[in-house]
């Protein structure tokens, strides 16, 4: 397939690998343009100046920028993808986004005769780099299906979760139940360090039964070590949580647990962790309680 | 070894079938006379009529009973088997009771000679039944060590955690933890369903990624389907949870995931769920929200 990459992160320069080794013909674009020419040199892709020049022939167009806005810029701004592409095209972000601005989105290039689906991945740079991402996609089924051979070059386990927006949806209740099972387990830590318990035994015992959960394997050992080897930014976290909390309050309803932890990732950012993963997040809940691990 | 056995109850009556299978010569004595001989005749072990006469030439004395107050008065109460007991004798409570009343226990058989061991269980009746129970033993090495073949005719995973009264801590901080788990899941579910989403593609995603829980796995299904098949009982999660909170906060410290927990499984109490699943807590937290899964 033609496809125009734009964004070349961390995250968007191991996509857009798997999607060059699939056979896919890439054309790629990147803010800092010195990074997509090195890119591009290295993988054989041809790159453009604009997003525009990048979405001229193609017949899909990915975007994994930083937030809404850039992806609004790259779409829509001057030079803008939308305003190149050809009628027909489809637009695939694949960045973290609030689910309304993803709604936004799909009504406005729908308006441009371009179809939308949002596929925000979860899996950090380790998935990425071996094409094992799990994506949550939210768009027509017709366009979930084109997209498809691009998703399965980059990612494993791949979820048509929904319509327009829903992926994102997804993804900010799952980021958000993580946060909370991850305030969870370091309050439990330094409950645990309060009585006097063993700690390694505690997550030993917890992790072999009720009290196990994806977070308590992946943060105990960064949280009692005090360090923090990056995966996911607390500023990120934080973020999602309360992109989450935005869409479920619009909907009139409470997401207690998750309110929880929005509290607690701030004064994480607050406390100087913002670029730290969020297993920093132990910091503040010690600070709360007076407790250090 | 000679095992004076005090409790039939669900989890009593499988964990000492275990016991008799692997060689060990059990004397049983429960509350109910009745179901002591049925399951003596049927296991061909001894009854006693009292605590005290099961006791009289035992090496090990195991309680398996409902509460603290129930461990007390059968060890200690009148015609309790510590009134009893050889010198030097090993008590083990397989009991959920508050830590601070096993560390009391502890101190008070001392005073007789006898030793102790705080060994709870989790895993419920089918762990029982098929004697692959988790044991958290809180006591001395020496007393866990020789408790071990007791153990292990019972259980698969034995973690010993601590001094006497950390089996019970360990214990009651991983329930806390799966209590507060279920609430965010709970809550993540009512969120889903609020602003629209596919539950069953959302709890496909969070199973599959940094959401996922051992208690999403467990309840997430039940809490759907409004359907809650008895694993354990919301009352008795209730009574962990508030043991932990009585433990964390004699020490000085806050679990307010905790807090929230409980805040939930009495209001499940009070909406009539005492003895079902504690997946039931779905109908507290969709009661709070006013949104029905």
């Amino acid at each position: 397939m033609r496809v125009a990459f734009m964004g070349l992160g961390i995250m968007g320069s191991r996509m857009a690998d798997h999607l060059v080794r699939a056979g896919h013909e890439v054309t790629v674009w990147n803010r800092t343009r010195s990074t997509a020419d090195a890119w591009a040199a290295e993988h054989g892709a041809r790159v453009s100046a604009t997003p525009a020049e990048a979405a001229r022939d193609a017949e899909a167009l990915i975007t994994m920028v930083v937030d809404g806005p850039q992806v609004e810029a790259v779409l829509l701004g001057p030079d803008g993808a939308a305003t190149a592409a050809p009628a027909g095209a489809l637009v695939v972000d694949m960045s973290t986004i609030a689910p309304a601005t993803a709604q936004r989105l799909g009504e406005r290039l729908a308006e441009r005769g371009l179809a939308f689906v949002d596929a925000p991945v979860t899996g950090s740079s380790p998935a990425a780099e071996s094409g094992t991402l799990t994506i949550m996609a939210g768009g027509a089924a017709a366009d979930v299906t084109r997209a498809m051979p691009l998703f399965e070059a980059m990612g494993r386990t791949i979820v048509h979760v929904g319509p327009v927006g829903h992926g994102q949806l997804v993804k900010v209740l799952n980021n958000a139940v993580a946060a909370a099972n991850a305030v969870t387990a370091a309050q439990a830590l330094v409950a645990g360090r309060a009585v006097g318990v063993d700690l390694d035994r505690l997550v030993e015992v917890m992790g072999a039964g009720s009290g196990g959960s994806a977070v308590l394997s992946l943060k105990a050992g960064p949280m009692l070590a005090h360090d923090y080897p990056l995966l996911f930014k607390t500023a990120h976290m934080l973020k999602d949580v309360q992109h989450c909390l935005d869409a479920v309050g619009a909907a009139g309803a409470p997401f207690p647990a998750a309110a929880q932890a929005r509290e607690v990732l701030a004064a994480t950012v607050g406390r100087g962790f913002a670029d730290d993963d969020y297993a920093a997040l132990v910091e503040s809940v010690e600070g709360f309680a007076g407790v250090r691990l």
